[in-house]
């Protein structure tokens, strides 16, 4: 990647970010823009990650060496480690999922002893404070330990998966603090859900896994040194993200899919199939745990299935008359998602302007947060009214424990307050209680209404907490309470339950905001074990997509962009096809390129100069071949920076200026070694008789760099770069002809993002809006 | 794609074409390998598909041009596409659900009837006779009308997706013949499924969709001309084929999922969606034909649902315990598998010479095979003991009809014939009937072991005859039996039903022999109802697949190498990093180039004597740049075949050399016409002074062609060209030196292909058998 670290404008703080159409780390309006992007809550540097396989003369030379029991040692490995995350996230998912329903429990029998007692103002203090104090332990971890643990993580990931590197992202500070964060901030009864963090979760026990330990304390195991690359630590990340979501929803087919449909850029058959084994073993493993669970080992953790929200024994009965309120749920949910998020990119944008004020007021701002949101659950179920028992109903009425589909509350014995069944519980019995069917009138269309727009309110208002925060969830409440209002107002129109239409509500806002099908699909499919409703959710889900992409792009999108995370689209834009990347490489400063024998002077030299973190290596050829003029001039390749960088560590210098044999350089350099990326070469003194020794790059160079010829349209080499996941992509000229360069530019993730050509060339900008699909 | 077609052999009736390690159709010991290959049961002459966007000037014309209305157009019409190919799917799998059923019902009905009356050998020639005269209609249609509508079809569908187009597969007189066939063959009784022909039918109906009609009469409307390139025809393609899945096991998202695992290369999560859109379809088209024939206006038409193998009335348990038989299953499915895949491929070979000797063959084969199924079925019930009724269970029993548990066939009242059961019924009565749970006591193992020899062996001997066949519904059929057996022997060990046994025992061997994992686990589900069977089929599914990996490649792997159809692998082999497409340019002929500005003489000889498929045009500057000596040879871009002959068909020719304006080509050559594919020009003729003419070819140059520098390593090369779904590759030198061609050598999907690389360099073929994962 090319940066010019000396026109980067550090977005925290910046009084212009909040133009709104601008990401929140500003960029420059130069053709290679900012390496800044905002991680989680924190501004960093980011870097392009390299898929390509570097065809160096080492690499040639191990691949070579490769015995039939080391191929089988990394086949091997690669297995269990697939096996391993699915386990360790299978474990973490049961504690955080034990801690939450644990400590949110004792909270919420605490208070119901108070009500019982009628001491509601003790209740509120005691319910307040246990929030306040939750929210605090989070937030407090996120903002002073680990800034990367704040939201839910999944646009990083997949700007992970797209090749961009965020640093301190899937590190073992990380991934504990998003523990311990999302247990209190979901036990704190927040309006979010520990969905997207356990995707996080998985995504850091991946990486953590396929390293060998955290960055200071690895396990130097020789075989672990296969996995020392992007492209299998991609694999890894990948089959972690599908694990996460698994082990959320307890959906293994929608773990998958997830992983395919949402978070990954590049996608094999092979890694469905190791995806797959990984969310099988988080199966086996929750599976595992509910039975121990069931047998009462685990607290206040209830006896629930693997289902979630199981709707399996009831007959939903739907006819050709239903297309109606189902298009209508469809189309609300499509119009509703585009309007949550086009109202939380301005919320996100505020909180930034506060976030940036210092780590204070990120603080400051979760307690608020988590203040209105306790004084909103506790004090809303007192408008409501009470409503009866009804006596034909088996469940238990009215309860005034932590659970149950009729809270009592404040309400005189043989009474339950239906708000109250809804708000003052967690937010995982919150979305039963309000999927359950075949009780039409449990909830009355005020207490509805309540729910619905407070709800809205605690979704906008929530999610840019510097606090580990899920999308899914909130969405989920929002969805599903409109659903079941809509199903309230037909009245008997329809015949479908209003269970039901809780359940779609939930499915089309989700995708109306996340614009997910397939998986969402599934997933839907595994949280109810319900066949039969398969058909009517993708016709909802299907239309609420169109509808919502009429208007706006998915939220994971807006916050890409958001973030300033240089993501890669699958499509480039119409106005690609009329640039060719012989212009854009003009626009952007000459190449700088090295000899094959380059003096130590001069890669001293480039290395302090530039930021480029790739370099073509030519050849002049001296000695005349047959039909070929003197000073030809040969691309051997590309050589990377830190392969430079360690050349200088290691001091590899020659006296005379002349090509080393193979072995000499074996000798010196482990070919695993080179996958390590360092570039910080301060602390390399050299001293100036050594300046006019001479280095070979050859056996170093990357002698199989991907090329892409002048007058190569943008758009062709876009879909070149991102479908063979490359960092470097090299411009050679069409003309043949002597003392020619044989490259003439070279492109890189940056160059190619339509927002920054578009800063170059904004005469391309009138055919805006037309994409090509 | 290179063609040398004096050197190719005809591999029909080849004595030579029997021996084991080769395809069918006879490969060449040179490079650039034999364009034939065996599509359905017809040796053709195969191409490769363009699926480059093809970005001459005409085409950046057209493109600017486009407005917003035609893009939208473009928009509509795509997802209209999707529904109809879904609508169309979904009638015709109805169509051939109806007709089998009936058709085999009154069959099945009048046996009855003679077996009622005792009246065996009357039973026996009737029921012979309709299984004869059913499969002489489907044969005859194969054999005479169209060859290519023989066999499943899912492998010449994966080698189109993969870039290889396969002549006549898609027409309308295929459809047809595969349709019909289809209900002859299934309903005749044997051995195959309508699964495999309903996906090739899916893709006909997206294919003649996408053309606007037969290739004779189409229809000539303006917004399909946007359809009519190779790119949106894949995508279509890839809609059909998931709607087919669909269709035949009622599983929408085992549909999507199967087309994205199995048989798709190219996949973007546009196509997910629309996929998804096709699926969504075929369910409703499904769900209102079973409502409608619930009301009995189907005739014999059952009253099915949309499951067709219900169990989710089914509880079932098991524990830890139970991981040994279900490891069990696994390991032996996926032996059973391998097993499967290695004498299939035997047979297929013999058969292939008993079909090389001529028509009449291939129908006797035919007849052959369904006359030892007619015997088989009918004669072997006799040699089962029968069973009494067993009066606490709720079915009747027994039955003499069509269908049912307990069939009585020979048995006195009150008694029935297991083995009948499972033998006169429909296949997917038989099915239905093995998966039958709680009844553990039905089947005999005797029985069982009967039924299971019977149907590897008709599983082995029928696939490979002349009618359309699917492979789904003989692996199931054998594994189900052995799953039943195994439960049947595990007795009193564990507490999992037989008919569970059965379920997992067919998915076992449909994951050993096909290797598909979470399609077929999605399949599964959908046709069970069963959610908790999921991480039990999970983990089988893992297990016969890595059994069956380490024994053979899957068994549509197999019959892709067996027709000899150019399949591009996702993962390169080890040993073409040690490979440069130098040295592979370097073992063809030279390429041709022609002129920016060429002479009509020069291209008429160029298209006589080459087959190559494209040119490049090379441009010589006369007029001498700065910087650059005279001489100095540009590479303009590639130019079709198709895009020559049909400069000559319209005699552009200009008396003078010189470069035309923008104008003057845009007036003859309509940009959409160029996307169709001609290459027979015997029919031009063209004067001797027109030969003296010239042509300018820069405006229907692709200035865009991807390219690589000589010393890239084939793996990457083929990296690249499997990923952007190229036609032609073109090599550049690394020496930029005046005088020398910009362009070396260009490659083909045969080039890059392994088996052809290693007839050209055998010594390389030391590594064989270690693969890259």
């Amino acid at each position: 990647m090319e940066e010019d670290l000396n026109l980067v404008g550090n977005g925290e703080g910046d009084p212009e970010s909040n133009t709104l159409n601008q990401p929140l780390v500003k960029a420059n309006r130069t053709l290679s823009s900012t390496p800044l992007a905002l991680v989680g809550a924190k501004v960093s540097h980011i870097e392009s990650l390299d898929y390509e396989i570097n065809e160096n003369d080492l690499f040639k030379h191990d691949w070579r060496k490769r015995s039939k029991a080391q191929v089988l040692q990394y086949v091997f490995l690669k297995w269990t480690l697939a096996c391993l995350v699915g386990l360790f996230t299978g474990l973490i998912a049961t504690l955080i999922n034990l801690a939450v329903e644990n400590i949110a429990g004792y909270k919420l029998l605490a208070v119901g002893h108070f009500l019982a007692q009628e001491r509601y103002v003790t209740g509120l203090v005691m319910f307040t404070g246990a929030n306040l104090g939750l929210t605090l332990v989070a937030s407090v971890l996120c903002v002073y330990f680990a800034p990367t643990a704040a939201g839910p993580g999944i646009p990083e990931i997949k700007a992970y998966l797209n090749g961009v590197d965020t640093p301190n992202m899937f590190g073992a500070t990380t991934m504990i603090v998003k523990i311990i964060g999302s247990i209190g901030a979901v036990a704190a009864g927040l309006d979010l859900g520990k969905e997207g963090p356990l995707v996080h979760i998985g995504s850091c026990i991946a990486s953590l896994l396929g390293q060998g330990g955290t960055d200071n304390h690895r396990i130097k195991w020789r075989w672990l040194r296969y996995f020392n690359n992007d492209r299998d630590r991609r694999d890894l990340i990948t089959c972690g993200s599908a694990a996460g979501v698994c082990a959320a929803f307890r959906s293994p087919v929608g773990g998958v899919l997830f992983a395919l449909e949402e978070v990954a850029t590049w996608w094999r058959s092979a890694l469905l199939w190791r995806t797959f084994f990984s969310t099988a073993v988080v199966v086996v493993v929750l599976r595992e745990f509910i039975e121990i669970c069931n047998s009462g080992k685990c607290g206040l953790f209830g006896r629930g299935g693997l289902i979630m929200f199981d709707v399996s024994h009831v007959t939903y009965t739907y006819h050709v008359a239903d297309i109606i309120p189902i298009t209508l749920i469809g189309v609300i949910g499509g119009i509703l998602g585009s309007l949550y998020n086009h109202f939380l990119h301005k919320i996100l944008r505020l909180y930034n302007l506060i976030n940036a004020k210092g780590k204070i007021h990120k603080v400051l701002l979760s307690l608020a947060v988590s203040l209105f949101t306790s004084i909103c659950l506790y004090g809303l179920p007192f408008l409501a009214k009470c409503t009866p028992c009804d006596p034909s109903i088996e469940e238990k009425c009215p309860t005034n424990g932590r659970s149950g589909n009729f809270k009592q509350f404040h309400c005189p014995k043989g009474y339950y307050s239906d708000l109250a069944t809804l708000l003052l519980t967690t937010n995982d019995d919150a979305v039963r209680n309000i999927f359950s069917s075949n009780t039409p009138n449990e909830f009355s269309m005020g207490s509805l209404w309540i729910f619905f727009v407070l709800y809205c309110i605690l979704g906008l208002v929530t999610f840019g907490i510097a606090t580990p925060s899920g999308l899914f969830l909130p969405i989920i409440l929002m969805g599903s309470a409109y659903g079941r209002m809509l199903g309230a107002a037909m009245g008997s129109y329809t015949s479908i339950d209003q269970g039901l239409y809780a359940v779609l509500g939930a499915a089309s806002l989700m995708a109306g905001s996340m614009r997910m099908t397939v998986s969402l699909c599934v997933i839907f499919l595994e949280l109810t074990n319900n066949l039969l409703l398969l058909p009517i959710t993708m016709i909802v889900l299907l239309i609420s997509k169109t509808v919502g992409d009429s208007f706006n792009p998915s939220i994971y999108d807006i916050i890409l962009h958001l973030k300033g995370l240089p993501f890669l689209e699958a499509n480039p834009e119409p106005w690609m096809r009329n640039l060719s990347v012989g212009e854009l490489g003009d626009a952007k400063p000459p190449v700088v390129t090295l000899q094959g024998v380059e003096t130590v002077a001069r890669i001293v030299d480039v290395l302090k100069n530039t930021t480029h973190n790739a370099f073509p290596v030519l050849d002049e050829d001296e000695v005349p071949q047959v039909g070929v003029a003197t000073g030809a001039k040969e691309l051997h390749g590309l050589i990377l920076r830190a392969h430079l960088v360690k050349v200088l560590k290691k001091r590899w210098f020659l006296t005379e200026k002349r090509r080393t044999e193979e072995w000499e350089v074996r000798e010196k350099f482990p070919w695993d070694e080179l996958a390590e990326r360092e570039d910080n070469f301060d602390d390399v003194a050299i001293t100036s008789s050594e300046m006019q020794m001479y280095v070979d790059l050859h056996p170093l160079t990357n002698t199989t760099p991907y090329t892409v010829m002048e007058n190569m349209s943008v758009a062709k080499a876009l879909v070149l770069f991102r479908q063979v996941g490359l960092r470097h992509l090299l411009i050679v000229p069409k003309i043949q002809a002597t003392g020619m360069s044989p490259v003439v530019g070279i492109l890189t993730r940056q160059d190619l993002r339509a927002y920054n050509i578009l800063q170059a060339f904004p005469q391309l900008d009138k055919h805006k809006g037309r994409k090509a699909h």
